[in-house]
């Protein structure tokens, strides 16, 4: 088998070059970049990446925790955080942990024993803090574990205040919103917030509020809540869901008890995912910079990893997108 | 620090027993399992993973390739996938190729240098069969890449002659079969010729068939494909869709373009993933069995990297799911 020495004379380079390089440190010229990998491949060398590991006590690796890969919204998430992992030279452990506590414990207990190089959090419940003795570098998504804990956000307040305000311009009057998110200290709750505020500053009455369980977030069916909002407010004129697999179900049910959207209802969702131009009608919503998200989550576990100083809060901007249901 | 010794001492085990049980040997008792458990917690005992696996020369990691974790079918995918390798005892490390040979590459590389236990590839460019140098067992999903390695799918011919059977009892009789699989040794491709038969044995004419290109898979834009199949088969009475998004896409088309579904034009998907209950209407589909189909690649891969034989294929049924599109 090919050792480092031997790919470092094919290539006419030091082998303390080659390990900058597999190191992922920036100053390794493309060029010489190229003239390795040239001869790595020629010589069909291996680096051993457990004992490179070993020898930093770190990998190359961040940790993902999400709820559920199959959730729309956090199967975009995946995606966007192993492309820019992977961009950055790092792999992506994935661990899903339904929302429970103790999956998330064992997770983290995981990921500190693989010496990842961060962790990047977008599921937790309760009184996961107490429980978090990672020295690795944590950035949770969309959520405040505690202060001390760099966290990437969207402005999920000004999302429900653009919702809000989009369901009075078009006329509606008797407002209900749909939480998804479960009782948590999501930072998604501001959405709720946002939307109550404009509804008071308007002199609109408080919107009807309905909050769906973990269990409904996990298997994305919120049909039965759906159906009790509609039994006690049938006058609800507009909608905001907290996400679009809770608005989808809502046209399911208007287009069954032969409700009309947007003419008799109005719907928006939340998170502007595939789903929502996938839906008949296709829906209005309010988009978050998901990629942003992610590609800035990714880069601070990274920075962080570093040795960098990285920013508690990142907030970025949302975007009404009018789609068919409003 | 706490070490293996202090857990023994605490639990009242060896150090043998524990290193039994963190090596995912089978003969610790539940009892002697928690025993363990708790001195660990007690102690704070972290193993060190990589040095565990630099001993063993091989992880607790399973690496998965999909094409994109975004798709809906393959975010069902790596959901089952992950849940199964978490309850084998085995992480996952989640490998996103675009369906690109460089990436796929790339990927076999860096998961021999992790020394992964096994690679579940459910992604696959021509040509890749030529670069796969692993020397860890390899299971495909739903295609083959080689007869010599193992592939776990669901009956894709069968898949093919349920659809054509139901759409031709439904009273179709001009067919089309639109493909997002991409032109290559896809068993998936079986659907069409599933369909194809029995269209003959009926003496109705052959489907219409058009076929997705790797980037409208990707991107799951199918919008194109559907326009100009109507432009130019304008008398079609009933579409097989080789999955739910072009389904669901279908069905805005319809929407738009004022044909009626499923008075004038019938529709069935394939795949049974969240979105085709989510699509207005319902969409009729072939399911497949993902989460058996998951669980069993995971199963042979943790089999075979304990040098057990495994079968070179599995293939599982699929089933028709009546809804509101036939």
């Amino acid at each position: 088998m090919a050792t480092l020495k031997d790919v470092a004379q094919l290539a006419g380079v030091t082998v303390t070059t080659i390990s900058r390089m597999l190191n992922n440190r920036a100053n390794v010229s493309p060029k010489t970049r190229a003239k390795i990998e040239q001869a790595m491949q020629e010589l069909d060398y291996q680096p051993n990446e457990i004992a490179q590991s070993l020898i930093k006590q770190k990998s190359n690796i961040i940790g993902l925790i999400v709820p559920s890969a199959r959730n729309f919204f956090f199967s975009m998430v995946i995606d966007h955080v192993e492309r820019y992992a992977s961009l950055n030279g790092y792999k992506l452990l994935l661990c899903i942990s339904d929302l429970e506590l103790r999956k998330e414990k064992e997770y983290f207990n995981m990921l500190k024993g693989n010496k990842v190089a961060g962790v990047i959090l977008a599921s937790h419940t309760q009184n996961l803090e107490k429980h978090i003795s990672l020295t690795q570098p944590l950035v949770t998504i969309d959520r405040t574990v505690s202060e001390e804990i760099p966290s990437v956000c969207a402005d999920n307040y000004n999302g429900g205040r653009l919702a809000a305000r989009h369901l009075l311009e078009k006329g509606c009057r008797s407002l209900a919103y749909i939480s998804g998110s479960a009782n948590i200290k999501m930072d998604a709750n501001k959405r709720y917030i946002g939307f109550g505020d404009v509804c008071r500053e308007q002199g609109v009455k408080g919107p009807v509020m309905v909050d769906a369980s973990e269990q409904q977030f996990i298997t994305m069916k919120y049909q039965n809540l759906i159906h009790e909002l509609f039994q006690q407010h049938p006058d609800v004129d507009g909608i905001f869901a907290s996400n679009d697999i809770i608005a989808a179900q809502i046209l399911q049910y208007c287009a069954g008890a032969g409700i009309r959207v947007p003419e008799k209802l109005k719907v928006i969702g939340y998170d502007d995912i595939d789903l929502a131009s996938l839906c008949t009608p296709q829906l209005t919503t309010i988009r978050q910079p998901v990629e942003a998200i992610c590609k800035c989550a990714v880069e601070q576990v990274v920075r962080a990893a570093k040795g960098e100083t990285v920013p508690d809060n990142v907030t970025f901007p949302v975007e009404l997108v009018v789609r068919e249901t409003t």
